[in-house]
């Protein structure tokens, strides 16, 4: 039987605010649970099925459990299925420190991104990629949203997400290293020569990286358009997308 | 002053029945409007505040249009900041036809993609990358979905797409069309040789491509996975990423 206070600590967690005020956020399903414990970021307790908790018990050791039914799990689950297990967990240190900037590996730096999903996909990929740190603007959403956390498939789990002023950021970077722009007057990132390490830069969904933080880039890069339609051709690419597209153009040239 | 019948008939459009039974979809906002205009595809009528109207009159000849003001905008819209103009389009005739396939360019095969944001995004990137035709699964979510739609930036108005039945599209492929299928075990994408045309094929979410496609797969792809981590690892990327990572790596090579 869930407390009422459970239901409500659940329920506020969903929002930024009390994230921020308890230090907590939440993890839903089987897959995204089980990678956080396999990561250096500690649980506060799991609420999960018997079933659940009887198959996973090795792994649960020193953590605090509750037992819950589905139709308890349903009450709290912002999914439209409810998931086996719903996993409290304490937000990493690091998240609101100053980020230390590795200058040998590629990372990625997002301006201003809107989208909980485009969020929690830039991190699954950046992931995939063996990019270890995405540093975003404080006016990016927040990293620990349950929207973010589950389009990062677990990912979130071993890539180290910093909320920052990229500005402050910038500013402390050594002069010689790659700050690579996504823009559409760059060069073509098929054609960069080299690419070894750097920030990736990708500014928001709609007004693209702001102002004051062009003057840093000292390598604006774009994704060619392939589209020779005369009528009328796209845009841009989404945000997530052209992430994406721009770490695989650069890590792949490393193999 | 929005009629009850009109307000009645928009939110009806938000449902795949509907859409069929009336033929028609609903796009919201003024450059997506635009970029159906431009298009081939039939406007049915269009409803704006009066500056809209009055600032695109020159390219309204011939359209049924209604003045509405921004309050009954948001009675019939889906976005969270009502647009300037919500438009009424015909679905065109050949999204439900047999489709036509090129064998002298690429294209993309999905089979059973279910998440609407996922769709546009594919179709938006499509669009940049000059693919101009699309093969969706009878399974596969619904092209005209407002979601859909929406994602798609206005890209769903040049780009082609087919709802269909992906199995007997295969069975009538020319024996030597290249069928890329996107897998957890295929050839790393970027040691293709001479990639020229073909079938781009991307599976479910979480499913990846059924049992029954797979025996139609003559190129098994797959976009190599860089992380080093010993302890726990990504197990995919989002199916919109992965397709634009696999159309970059395919269309690049062309230049």
């Amino acid at each position: 039987m869930l407390s009422k206070s459970k239901i409500k600590l659940i329920n506020q967690l969903k929002q930024k605010k009390y994230r921020k005020l308890h230090n907590m956020f939440i993890v839903e399903g089987s897959k995204i649970t089980l990678d956080f414990l396999c990561s250096d970021i500690d649980a506060v307790e799991l609420l999960a099925t018997p079933e659940w908790l009887n198959k996973n018990q090795p792994k649960l050791t020193g953590i605090q459990t509750h037992i819950i039914n589905k139709k308890d799990l349903k009450k709290v689950s912002s999914l439209s299925t409810p998931p086996d297990v719903l996993s409290v967990f304490r937000i990493p240190e690091w998240y609101y420190n100053d980020p230390q900037l590795k200058t040998d590996s590629f990372c990625i730096a997002l301006d201003d991104i809107s989208d909980p999903g485009n969020l929690g996909t830039i991190i699954r990929t950046a992931d995939w990629f063996g990019i270890s740190e995405v540093f975003c603007s404080d006016t990016t959403v927040d990293a620990f949203n349950p929207k973010v956390v589950q389009a990062t498939m677990g990912s979130l789990a071993r890539v180290k997400v910093y909320s920052t002023n990229l500005k402050a950021l910038l500013q402390s970077c050594p002069d010689n290293l790659p700050i690579y722009g996504a823009l559409l007057d760059g060069q073509p990132v098929n054609e960069l020569e080299n690419p070894k390490s750097g920030i990736i830069m990708i500014g928001n969904e709609s007004h693209g990286i702001s102002k004051d933080l062009i003057p840093f880039i000292n390598n604006k890069i774009t994704i060619p358009m392939l589209n020779e339609n005369q009528v009328s051709q796209p845009e841009s690419l989404n945000a997530s997308i052209a992430t994406a597209i721009i770490c695989y153009a650069l890590k792949i040239r490393l193999q």
